[in-house]
């Protein structure tokens, strides 16, 4: 079993209010390297800070750590355009940082990376593989992908923030195609072309990494939101048929309604897995209960691993054991900072 | 426990008969890719060659990998200047391909890379490491490293190669001095620019690494034979004195007369694990035992490892089923070649 994290940036992150993947704009940007780093070592280890919501909410990435700490999965982080350096080893399938996608030609290195990205998904020798994501501001760039697929049935969107700014994205969609070579409808059956003009190149190699995978036998389990669902869209555009599995956390599933029927329409298999973090021993996870964060980082996939195992109960004790050695990590660094 | 192996190239790997890391000098450049893939997913993915000496022994990094599999043991690849693309996931220190010795200045990212690799090893939150290298020509470039520093009674070289071709080596040593800024001996104490102007990138990161890693109180067992022993010694010349252990293979410690000595002289543990190739089940890993290959990818610590955990006598049946894998898959995908 191996849980591959496709990690990278769009510029799109930086518009006020968008994203709630770091507590501040500047931070947003070393998101993706520190996820892909807290997945790997359990810490970060170049990435400058742990990712929090601007409320305090940590990164999803501290529960598929937890998720990895009791099960052993394999890990592997693809590049999908990381702006910073991260510790994390990565594959390089050619993606690099998107720009905003108000811009005329934001991710020219899509289409490439989606046909490398698709060939490394077919070489793959595992049965099955978990595919999460990790950008900043991309169920932006995902309502886009989907309106320019024409898929207008499938829910655009749903938020790391609690209040999902939808009319700020709305604008900001509006302006992508402004702007744009493609219309919405345009890009059925062209998935580079929607993923370079008005996507991110984390689309971009989630899909051609699900669309390899897929058509040489491999079990696909999209673990995470609309984001993995747009992937889904995106690889049925492509011509691959094989059906897969989007396997979701509940606070996810509770905020984006018609999530099941899109699902059935895309020929996924939709699984929801319950980690409790509603419960009053979840201390600081609550805030996922509280609509903060909801997926993100192989999350929901994750979960759905543990609840295979008969493990998701233990899932709440194996992230605070996560958090605790990041805060006491993140304690020591600022207290050798300060030192004389 | 996390096992490291730096991989990379020089193209003093090119000079005729210096390397026995490829069937032939045109695959050679890909080796330690499909090393590194090898590890990771116990298949190759992008690489198109199972690197076998020209005589048939099979890479070490199967027996790394198979060890890998008793124990469970977490991988890190460090890209040391790979020449080809690879689909193993590799964290990026700023290493390029080196040039041949030969030139004037064949490895001009070595002072960088060295830099990076150190500010890595120092974050890394393991209690302890195993490093090892796979770069096809690395024990000439070794062998030139030792010469620079003055470290004249280091044993300067193996070779994965059953007759040593030491007077090639020489003279392409020599040469390298003929054509650079450094002489022999005059290098003390600047590794950096000892690694730049006759080394090779590989040297430079482990080198970086293990420096790193052991100044922040890290446990380091480097894993091989002459190139590992050349580490250390760019590691007391960068001025850092932690005790390392040096985990090689009997069919290593036979080849290099004076082993011992030179790991007291740096200050290191030295161990010997038997895997037993010279068994007659042993089959095609017989060639360990007959002087092919020796060392590389690891294996020395790999096999450490498997000894602490009371797993040595596993280690041949595990090899052999990671090597039937691989032949399944080239015996597959020649057939799909050969289709219609």
């Amino acid at each position: 079993m191996r849980v591959i994290l496709v990690a990278g940036t769009t510029r799109t992150a930086e518009v006020d209010g968008i994203s709630a993947a770091g507590a501040s704009r500047e931070l947003l940007v070393h998101t993706p390297s520190a996820d892909a780093e807290i997945l790997t070592y359990g810490d970060t280890v170049r990435a400058p800070v742990t990712p929090v919501s601007p409320t305090g909410c940590p990164t999803p990435a501290v529960v598929t750590r937890a998720v990895r700490e009791l099960l052993d999965f394999e890990v592997t982080v693809v590049d999908g355009g990381l702006a910073r350096p991260t510790g994390a080893p990565t594959v390089t399938v050619g993606a690099r940082p998107g720009s905003d996608i108000r811009e005329a030609d934001p991710v020219p290195t899509a289409p490439g990376a989606f046909a490398a990205a698709r060939e490394y998904g077919r070489a793959l020798p595992d049965e099955r593989i978990v595919v999460g994501e990790t950008i900043p501001g991309g169920t932006t760039t995902a309502m886009a992908v989907l309106r320019a697929l024409g898929e207008e049935t499938i829910p655009a969107t749903s938020s790391s923030l609690p209040e999902n700014p939808l009319d700020l994205k709305e604008r900001v969609v509006a302006d992508a195609f402004e702007g744009s070579d493609v219309a919405p409808g345009d890009g059925a059956h062209t998935p580079e072309s929607v993923l370079r003009y008005v996507g991110d190149p984390v689309l971009a190699v989630a899909a051609g990494l699900t669309a390899g995978a897929l058509e040489s036998g491999t079990d696909v389990v999209l673990g995470g939101g609309t984001q993995l669902l747009t992937v889904a869209a995106l690889v049925r555009h492509a011509g691959v048929a094989e059906r897969a599995t989007l396997a979701t956390t509940p606070y996810l599933a509770d905020d984006v309604p018609g999530l099941d029927n899109a699902a059935t329409g895309l020929d996924l298999d939709l699984v929801v897995s319950d980690p409790g973090f509603d419960a009053a021993e979840a201390g600081a996870l609550n805030a996922y209960a509280d609509g903060v964060g909801k997926e993100g980082a192989a999350m929901g996939g994750a979960l759905r691993l543990a609840d295979e195992a008969g493990r998701l109960s233990d899932v709440t004790d194996a992230t605070h054991a996560v958090l605790d050695r990041l805060e006491g990590a993140d304690q020591t660094a600022a207290e050798g900072r300060s030192g004389p």
